[in-house]
């Protein structure tokens, strides 16, 4: 247990960012988010997850919907807390804590707000260890848990509680309803016990992204090379330097869907990487060589600062550090690639882990 | 307060789908319905309004989607219950009664099925005296009561609670989770008192289908013109005859859409008359002469036998009836037209009534 304050947030949204693989929203507008709530509040308790109660109920909070569009449609926070609410209120139970379920810009700074608003603890753990685009890509579905209940608001009021068969289908209704609330929504789901926390997530992701937050911020202070910084921090390689080329980009069904090209420089001269993405980094090819795939992560850093470049801020001419970083082990497994791997992405090829490629 | 057997159900089904103006739903689906319920139970008590509590909580029952779909998809009845029994446990209070918010085929019959398995009484009334394809387009809309909270259930487990601040916005999120469905969901929603039953309701609509469908019936049982029966039953005109030629129709965001075009027969031989719908009959013009439009009912009648024929079963070469009958005055005020005049569905003429046209 251990107290986060105001600022602590630069870090932890800076570091969420790069486990973020492009996706889970803008840094910069998490904490805005994250900084007007704890503002003039005291600092918000971050609890490992042995230190939940068995029986305590968390409810994990966060922002469904197309990145490119929370840069317009910044949320005030009332949704959230609506969402919150209206999902204890419907379990007719003591909500214990929440927690984030994706590493992400925004996402990682959402149970923040809703924490020094609501006065509850934060759990450090996550149930991505990374972004995924999907509701049901988290680690609580590979152990069973369903999505549902599940509250979903939006900033002009509108509400709704689902309680569906299978984390797909939540996914599908979260998602035409998330398009319906003008492509971003707040959502308060996967309702746990503690128990449940402590088996069906990964634990201490907060504490990682923090951990790479500053490992970047202290790189700038120690004129040291932040990309190499970030590598040792995540465990991450190295594997392409080059300049933004095209990004073709385009919003379908409440996603930002398409593919960036980074033309090499230096090593990597002549070449062009290709990366896939939907919200997040899927895949990152040289021609036919496919250097890193999901459900390991992909991660664009500024070459200069190391800052994470998300999809939505990839521009033509940026100067970028491309990073293969291996995800956690539970995703790896047959029931995590069934989720999250590159088939259900719709592509024909078997997963390798990033560090035997690189190896 | 009388009692309503099964062997009633066919009056109902029938007259309900004369006021359904084309859409509404299949009154052949609507009867299998609520007779599989009604089976081996006791008759439903049908109250009248006025024998309603002020206090007591009344939940109407009904289908949305698509009638095209409904043919395919036959719901069995499980959805409904699961989404009245959300909606009570939601509210926390007793469910005293259920009663349609539509005249149509299938929504007349859907309170049925509801009342005989829950052994709740149906209330003698709807929110429309004829059917309309969007959620909002009920007479308690008029008087600013909410739809929600209301839910929807699907046929597969699924269900959600919606809280929403307008009718409107039920209406899209409810269309969208219906088209999430399959095309089609029950629902249970717009939860009134009695009070707010006696005031912003249509009192009576069961008792009147049930005479349409009965002067239907005796017509062919005494050998009288049944289109002649059912213009006495409603208050209607007889605007056309002839026999059905094309028919554009399209499934189009949970909705039927498309034209059908009447050639004429007898004094109409020579011209052409073409009915929009969408889900249910909105204008039919001969030309540019508009001769009955929404919110005024139009329908189809099968030229021989009376019986009212659904957008989605109206055939090449059918010889029919065309009837303009008069809507509720509640829908000819200002704020019933808003709601459901020729404009709202993006017609540029104003509303006249079928009997000023006719007299």
């Amino acid at each position: 247990m251990r107290d986060i304050s105001i600022h602590d947030l630069d870090d932890i949204a800076m570091g969420a960012a790069v486990l973020g693989t492009g996706g889970g929203g803008d840094p910069y507008i998490g904490k805005l988010l994250a900084r007007s709530a704890m503002k003039d509040r005291p600092p918000v308790t971050l609890l490992d997850v042995e230190e939940l109660d068995d029986e305590a109920l968390v409810i994990p909070t966060a922002m469904m919907g197309a990145p490119t569009v929370m840069v317009e449609k910044i949320p005030s926070g009332d949704e959230v807390i609506t969402a919150i609410r209206s999902l204890g209120e419907y379990l007719g139970r003591e909500v214990v804590a929440t927690m984030p379920m994706e590493a992400g810009g925004v996402n990682s700074m959402i149970p923040f707000a809703v924490a020094a608003r609501e006065g509850l603890p934060v759990v450090d753990a996550d149930g991505m260890g990374r972004a995924f685009p999907e509701l049901q890509m988290v680690t609580p579905t590979i152990w069973g848990i369903g999505a549902t209940p599940m509250a979903i608001a939006d900033d002009k009021g509108n509400s709704a509680v689902l309680n569906t068969i299978s984390n797909h289908w939540t996914e599908t209704f979260a998602r035409s309803l998330t398009v319906d609330m003008g492509a971003s929504a707040l959502i308060a789901l996967f309702p746990m016990t503690g128990k449940q926390v402590k088996e069906a997530t990964i634990p201490g992701t907060l504490s990682l992204i923090q951990r790479i937050g500053s490992a970047i911020r202290e790189s700038h202070e120690e004129h040291t090379d932040p990309v190499e910084a970030v590598c040792e921090a995540t465990g991450g390689f190295a594997i392409w330097e080059g300049k933004v080329g095209d990004v073709a980009r385009r919003t379908v069904g409440g996603f930002a869907r398409g593919t960036a090209s980074i033309q090499g420089v230096g090593d990597y001269e002549g070449r062009t990487l290709e990366i896939d993405f939907q919200n997040e980094f899927l895949i990152a090819r040289d021609g036919d060589d496919v250097l890193v795939s999901t459900p390991d992560l992909i991660t664009v850093l500024d070459a200069e600062t190391g800052e994470p470049i998300t999809t939505e801020s990839l521009r033509y001419g940026f100067r970028v550090a491309v990073l293969g970083i291996p995800s956690d082990h539970r995703w790896r497994s047959e029931k995590g690639l069934e989720l999250v791997g590159p088939e259900y992405f719709g592509y024909d090829f078997a997963f390798s882990p990033v560090e035997r490629r690189m190896g």
